[in-house]
Formats: C-alpha cells, sequence, structure tokens
C-alpha cells in the first residue's frame, strides 16, 4: 500500500514537471496578443474537437473548435459557467471544392480544409484577470502572429449575445 | 536515479493497464459491422482533429475526421501507406444555419453542427487482415448500430481512386 501511494505521488509530481516545461517550450518566442496579453497557448492543435462551422462571406471557411481538458469537461458535464483555466481554440481553412471527393461521389458536394486561413483566435477563461470582458481574455493571431489591438476590441463585443452561455457561442457536437 | 527508474517503471505499468482496460470497458456491449468485423473503437470522440468538411447534397452535413494516435503520428510525418492499427473515424452532424452566429456577424453566413447525422465511419489499418481491399477495414454505425452489408460492399469501391494516399481521401489540415 505505501508502495502505491508512493507511485501515485511520483506520478504526479512527472506531471508536473510536463505540465511546467511545455508552455516554456511551446511560448519561448511567442508574441503576446495585445489587451489580453495572451499567448499562442502550446500544443493547442491536439486538443479534442468541440464542434465544426462553415462560413460564407468574406470569411469563406470550415472552422473546427478545439478545448483543452478544462474546457472538455466543462462542455460534457454542461458546467456554467467555464471554470477558470478554460480554453477554447477556433481553427479555420480555406473552404474548398474537392474535385476529388466529388468523383467519389459522382456530383459536386464536397467541400473541404484547404490552407489556413482567417487566423487561429482563442478564448481563455480567467475570471479575475478578465473581470471586464466577462471572464475571458480573447486573442487572434495570424500566421503565428498577433492581430492588431483594433481586431481585438471588437472580440467581447461580438461575443456578448451569448452570455447566457457565458459569452461562448459554439455548442458541443457529441 | 534508482528511485527515478523505479517511478518510470510503476507508470508504464500502470499506462499498461489503462490500455488494457479500455478496449474491454468500450466493447462491451458493442455489435460488429458486417463483412470486417470492427466494432465502435472505444474513446474515438477524444482522437485528435485530421480535418473538416462540408458535404451538400443529400448528406448535408458537417463533418470532422478524427485519428488513432497512429493515425495522427502518419499524417504529420507524411508515412504512407499507413501502418497497421491506424484508424480513422468520420463524424457528421446535420449542416445548420446558426441564427444566433448571422445575428452577432450581422447578415446570414453561418453554419454550425446539429444533431449527428449520416452514422460514424472508421477506417481500421491491418494489412494482413484486410489485404483484398488495400489493407483497411471499414465500418459503418447508424446511432451506434453497424449499417447493413450493402452499405459496407460500397466502401472499398468508393475509395479506390484515392489509391495514391494509400486509399484515404482527407489531407491533414494543419
Amino acid at each position: 500500500m505505501t508502495r502505491i501511494v508512493f507511485v501515485l505521488v511520483a506520478v504526479g509530481a512527472l506531471a508536473g514537471v510536463v505540465t511546467y516545461m511545455a508552455p516554456a517550450f511551446g511560448q519561448a518566442d511567442g508574441e503576446a496578443a495585445p489587451m489580453f496579453g495572451i499567448k499562442i497557448p502550446p500544443g493547442y492543435r491536439d486538443w479534442r474537437l468541440i464542434s465544426v462551422a462553415h462560413e460564407e462571406g468574406n470569411l469563406n471557411d470550415l472552422r473546427a473548435i478545439l478545448g483543452n481538458d478544462i474546457a472538455i469537461e466543462a462542455y460534457r458535464e454542461g458546467k456554467l459557467p467555464f471554470p477558470d483555466g478554460t480554453i477554447i481554440a477556433r481553427l479555420a481553412w480555406d473552404y474548398v471544392p474537392s474535385e476529388e471527393n466529388n468523383k467519389a461521389f459522382g456530383r459536386r458536394q464536397s467541400f473541404v480544409a484547404g490552407p489556413p486561413k482567417n487566423g487561429v483566435q482563442f478564448m481563455v477563461k480567467d475570471s479575475g484577470k478578465y473581470a471586464s470582458t466577462g471572464g475571458w481574455g480573447f486573442a487572434q493571431f495570424d500566421d503565428g502572429k498577433p492581430a492588431s489591438e483594433a481586431v481585438h476590441n471588437t472580440c467581447f463585443s461580438c461575443h456578448e449575445p451569448a452570455k447566457v452561455r457565458d459569452f461562448v457561442f459554439t455548442r458541443y457536437a457529441p
């Protein structure tokens, strides 16, 4: 029994080391976005899927919304407001017709993700630090570089209509 | 030093227990799909994202393609053919206009994932077991139940045009 307790503590300690090292590595040369001071969260491309969407018009993209472990757990348990530490990522790619898929389906119907487009966006929950914007910090990066302060100024007002769901539009897709 | 080695072995042993228990739990009451005998892989909803797509026409869905660790690694390293053990999952949801998002954007442009639709599909790589179908086994489940043999009969022929990429249409979205 003593042995098992020791192992579990050791596992926790190792996990701690990993948690500590990952941000240091991923953010080593990252620039913080204006207003909210958010850097690109390391490893976000490995996060689990919350949902997908398509925007027409000027955006004309296919997008995926991913969440860190805290986000996914909150979604699955219907936890509102989202707990501090939640990070939600919005990736997007060009909306491209697939001739190859269309041939397989026998008609023009298939649209796939092309090159990355419209930047990568993050919502970071920290109810203390971001109290004046519903507890959320917002960030957009275009080709890895933070977007302008003008862009970041639009984030919170745009998310206000979703106040009833803690300012998050995206619902979890089962 | 001795202490650290002991801990790592213990971590490995714990991981082994988890790996062993997961399939047993996830497949406990799962029914195998016809022809290829594939059951729903446990935990597939937690897999990482390969890409997203939209199908018009009868399908009229938004879809996400997820991969197990072997799949994601192969994609990122450009490994072809995919190694045995690769599993690729195709999830799909109803293609639903979002009035809420449209209000935020100020025009009708936003489509989001509604309820699950068109089943969940899997491609499982086992070059020995599935030698006559390019090394891939195929499976579709509708509401958790295997689709008919007639449905499974169409899988491989439909994927043949993608032979040059080991019968996989979907490209990795960075």
